[in-house]
């Protein structure tokens, strides 16, 4: 960590070149700085190729098909739930991995989604023309919320695709995604979860890095091997320094557009809060894991999530610490508003800012309870989300599509059912364990005198209670879940759970919260509307929407970093693996899986492992394929180094690097230390053996 | 945790029930009720045998002499500190042990300090004579202060001891304690960390449990080991179940005499904002510690400490959440207040509580600020608190005794100076990182824009900042503390110091907070010793006031608990542990040291290793001697079990125990694992060897 406080001063006086910066939407690719920069075109069919390669999951990550039949590969640590759900006492494929070496041994996951975007349309101004110019945040809420449902709603029913508007440039554009959606999906391969996460929290956002953070499935469709027109070749060769690299996928969320007074809230209220909560939470899970092996087993995928988050939020927090960052972005916002200033087109543009500023304040004094009560981190389990769901969806389906809470709309009906209705293990002692703590933490928040604190414990205290919520509520069985949903309110009613009746308890003060949150982000995207357009009128194209969980092409080169007045050079091979094993002493998390000891003659030492990019990258973008010109598979993003962290806020390719596992080091892992030929063949020739 | 929760339940409708409750002043022992429940006379030789040979260590716990040449049994978590002192990454005592075969391979600690009390004299009259009735608190405060430091520096004149005055029952009553001290105290014997502490932070606070949890030094005077006159003869049996137990020792800090406004104060400002900061620090300590063997031997000390803190802390907290706690003391008042109602002599007592309330809120209101800013929570590192401690002896040793802050006073001068001019290892990297984590977590608390942050930060990110003031800082350097500590504000103001500086830019905040914080006590104080009389002239005897780290006698029984229906005993065996290793599969903190495993075949597997008491402790009893009727040691207190933590606020023997090392478990790992003959032999003797 000290080398990245060092580091950091180095980044500021750069933080203004861009480089490779960029998440691009796939309908507006900068066709013509590729080609200046690079000499590369990416044509129609290029793009449409790579696009329809590109997976998104709904466990948060992206991937890529990469056989005709069906075969796909994603990080193992975006496959890791599924892996987790398939595990028990007796069997754990997130510690020992998984290989089916035929095609019935593979194992149909439990909830698993995947969505390959098939089309995108702009509904611009379809969207924006259902508003009224004079509506308060309210009425134009609901409008925006109307005629949003009834797009999507009409386009499921034509094309049968599930289809999303997505808004992009926080309200400046509306764009519908159609997507396909696969729900059969087994699991192929995965590696033992040491190689996959080698060197574990310490290493996590560092390089040089070893790791074969992979994870293989198959697509089914009617019981068969989804036949793919459109999969990625698998190159053998992997990238070579300097090499142009493309990433196509999901990058979940940047906040590069974010005003002044936004980041502000960034920084003095999202990420403080958010810090402490999953450090309370951390603290927790490590103590609870400690305790036994199935502990550690039950809590390994919360445990995992919360560390990467939390080193994640420590290095935002650094980034926006630095007050050369405010700075910076005072100094832009400045220089707009001169240029917006006496040009009456304007006024609103100019306006926007002071909007922005006010509903931001609105959002930052709710904030802290929005998050513990209407997204429900003080009752963190899994009970709870059910049970909230079930409560909701009786009183939402009733409504018509256009005026739910939009996560029970038409278009999203399959993706919350699938969900629900979920067969995954879950545990009444972990389940115990994280509500009791997460209403501690709540009773911490909000003081003990507080009206919901008291209705919540109900005289108890919060280990007493958690016990007897878990232990009285039905609805970690799934006929009991089938039963509500499908009864909707009025059976929910009659049923009296405890845990619907926990989420009841709460819901007029969680939709109080949400409705200010969706009213408040209404005020915000109309007046980042204003600012896009007149940005659009001064400067041309507007460049990159922030990041949205939808699919984006970034580029970049693979290019080393100077770190420390030396040069660290993009890639790392299998030697310098089992050099850092034995450097570390093969101290966990720096050992290896017995596998790895044993094959070790069988490998060639000096194929690449891992290599850094300067493509521009974030969370939601692990298990994105990194291709080459040809369009071909070099690589999987997995991870950015400390010093891309910032990233969230302002690109920069001084010393920050996308992190990816090379195909060469994939193939070579798989070949000679699974010794997994028939998988080996099917990534190289593109189909499966008959 | 689960099974904490679940007794958690038992334990209310017994709140009231006292059993063996109470850390009594050696002054005030309950005779008669020893006599009455236990046939026992605690006669004057006796108490005075006890009491001469109980120590209290600087570095927070408690121990005693065993021998007439200076031996003395204390914990291995209470001399983890001195051990860690000693280390280096070449030499690690703490985790490796420690046995010193010949006197001169004793090898002397940088810091210790022994305190052995002598006398106790009640000065309430004289101190409360000094503080003129109608004086306002902040001159109540100042005159109070004069008049402890008049009489604390006299009793040093007189006598040549250490003399403290000692404030009682809150303010009820002023004891002065007078103390021989030793400070050439010598290493001795410690067992591995692991052995030390079993199990770790799963098992902490935990019964059935298996720790060797000793360490023995030695006190020398002139070079030579010092003769103790009053030590413990060792017994080599130990207790039996059902014997009567007694404890000396130095109880740290109980909350049992607070009022509900108070106890409000510990559950909703003082143990939510307590315990954000632990977790935040252990994430940071366990995130630095993985990262290296150096770094986790470097961070052990605080992170064994901090673990500690936040386990205690949520048990406290967990009870204090229990609204049947907060009722039984509303009724306890209520009633109380009730019979002084009306009786004019008594309406300064009837005043009293809402003194106190108000006095808590104010106190409440600066609680965070005062943690982070005067406390240095915010500024976590060695150099931090060396700066402090020579920019503030610089202000106040010019002032006249009794107006300085109390800690700068004469009678307390050789205690500081040991501290300041300590030669303990400190660690560049260590101290970095533990400020930059405390440093951002001040900036979270506070708020960027905050001008003190701002002040601290120097428009810096944490991570610089921290960076830039231990590297720039010279006050790691002995010989320059000792210039700034000779030469006093000239010399520190000339120096400039970056942390000296940095002490001084937030020293009148923090001054300001600590009055406020000492001026609130004084009201505080009044007000208890008003309801402290009021008791008196009710009920008689007082019982025992709050512990305050001063010697106090608590007795009990050996005795098992009732859990989930069956019938704990108390005592665990060597082959209970061993049986426990092989049940958790050798699995950290689980296993054993390769020294326990060999010479498993020595073992008497029978004989006790920990036992549990119904005596009354608290944290910093750490290391108390228990002992029998005879006078003998049978044992020493190292822990108690989770259900003992709210014994903060309130005693019960339903659940909770304290924890014990058997003395017979002592001799028996001593003699046969560590083949310690000749500490055995002076163990049971009571002198070395010649």
């Amino acid at each position: 960590m000290k080398r990245l406080f060092l580091l950091l001063l180095c980044l500021t006086p750069c933080w203004a070149a861009l480089g490779d910066e960029g998440m691009w939407l796939f309908n507006q690719v900068p066709r013509q700085l590729l080609h200046e920069r690079y000499q590369f075109d990416a044509t129609e069919a290029w793009l449409n190729h790579v696009l329809k390669a590109s997976i998104r999951l709904n466990s948060g990550g992206s991937g890529s098909f990469i056989s005709r039949d069906g075969l796909l590969i994603s990080n193992h640590h975006v496959g890791a739930n599924a892996l987790q759900q398939l595990s028990s006492e007796k069997k754990n494929y997130l510690k020992d991995g998984f290989y089916a070496r035929t095609r019935d041994q593979e194992i149909r996951c439990l909830d698993m989604e995947l969505l390959v975007l098939q089309s995108i349309e702009d509904v611009t101004t379809r969207v924006n023309a259902a508003v009224p110019a004079d509506a308060d945040p309210a009425a134009a809420f609901a409008a925006r919320r109307k005629i949003i449902a009834t797009i999507e709603n009409e386009s499921l029913a034509q094309t049968g695709l599930r289809s999303d508007v997505v808004t992009l440039w926080q309200g400046g554009a509306y764009h519908l995604y159609r997507y396909k959606r696969y729900t059969d999906v087994r699991l192929v391969f995965a590696p033992e979860q040491q190689m996959a996460f080698y060197g574990g929290d310490p290493d996590n956002f560092e390089f040089p890095r070893y790791d074969l953070d992979i994870c293989l499935f198959r697509a089914y469709e009617n019981g068969q091997p989804a036949h793919i027109a459109d999969y990625l070749r698998v190159s053998p060769e992997g990238p070579r320094d300097g090499n142009l690299v493309l990433v196509s996928g999901h990058p979940g969320r940047t906040s590069r557009l974010l005003t002044e007074a936004e980041l502000e809230s960034v920084r003095d209220v999202a990420l403080p809060f958010r810090l402490k909560y999953l450090k309370w939470e951390e603290t927790m899970l490590d103590a609870w894991s400690a305790r036994s092996e199935e502990n550690a087993r039950r809590a390994k995928q919360m445990s995992s999530s919360v560390k990467n988050n939390r080193k994640r939020g420590d290095g935002q927090l650094a980034g926006l610490l630095n007050p050369a960052v405010m700075a910076d972005k005072d100094k832009e916002e400045s220089a707009f508003k001169a240029r917006l200033a006496n040009r009456p087109q304007f006024a609103d543009a100019l306006a926007a800012y002071d909007k922005i500023a006010a509903a931001a304040r609105i959002l930052d004094q709710q904030f802290i309870e929005y998050n513990l009560i209407e997204a429900g981190q003080g009752f963190n389990c899994e009970s709870f989300r059910f049970a909230r769901t079930l409560l909701r969806a009786g009183q939402e389906r009733p409504k018509p599509n256009g005026e739910r809470l939009r996560e029970y709309s038409d278009a999203g009906r399959a993706t919350l059912e699938l969900a629900l209705m979920s067969e995954k293990p879950i545990y009444v002692d972990f389940e115990t364990i994280t509500l009791a703590d997460s209403l501690t933490f709540l009773a911490c928040q909000l003081s003990t005198d507080d009206p919901l604190v008291q209705r919540v414990l109900a005289g108890k205290t919060p280990g007493v209670r958690a016990a007897e919520l878990i232990h009285g509520t039905k609805v970690r069985d799934i006929d009991f879940r089938r039963q509500l949903y499908v009864g909707g309110a009025e059976v929910v009613d009659a049923m009296r759970d405890p845990m619907t009746e926990l989420a009841r308890a709460v819901d007029s003060e969680a939709r109080a919260l949400r409705k200010t949150f969706d009213e408040q982000n209404e005020v915000k995207s109309q007046a980042h509307a204003a600012l896009a357009r007149a940005q659009l009128a001064l400067d041309g194209n507007a460049g990159y929407p922030d990041a949205t969980f939808t699919l984006r092409l970034a580029f970049g080169t693979v290019e080393g970093i100077q770190a420390l007045g030396t040069e660290l050079p993009p890639f790392t091979t299998f030697s310098g693996l089992y050099r850092k094993v034995e450097q570390m002493k093969e101290r966990p998390p720096f050992d290896l899986t017995p596998r790895w000891v044993r094959r070790k003659g069988s490998v060639n030492m000096e194929t690449p492992l891992n290599f850094i990019s300067t493509a521009d990258i974030i969370g939601g973008n692990s298990g994105s394929p990194v291709v080459d010109r040809a369009g071909d598979f070099v690589g999987i993003i997995f991870d950015s180094n400390l010093q891309a962290l910032p990233w969230d806020y302002a690109y920069s390719d001084v010393q920050g690097r996308a992190t990816s596992v090379d195909s060469a080091g994939i193939l070579e892992a798989l070949e000679h230390i699974y010794r997994a030929q028939p998988l080996v063949r099917e990534m190289v020739i593109g189909k499966a053996s008959p």
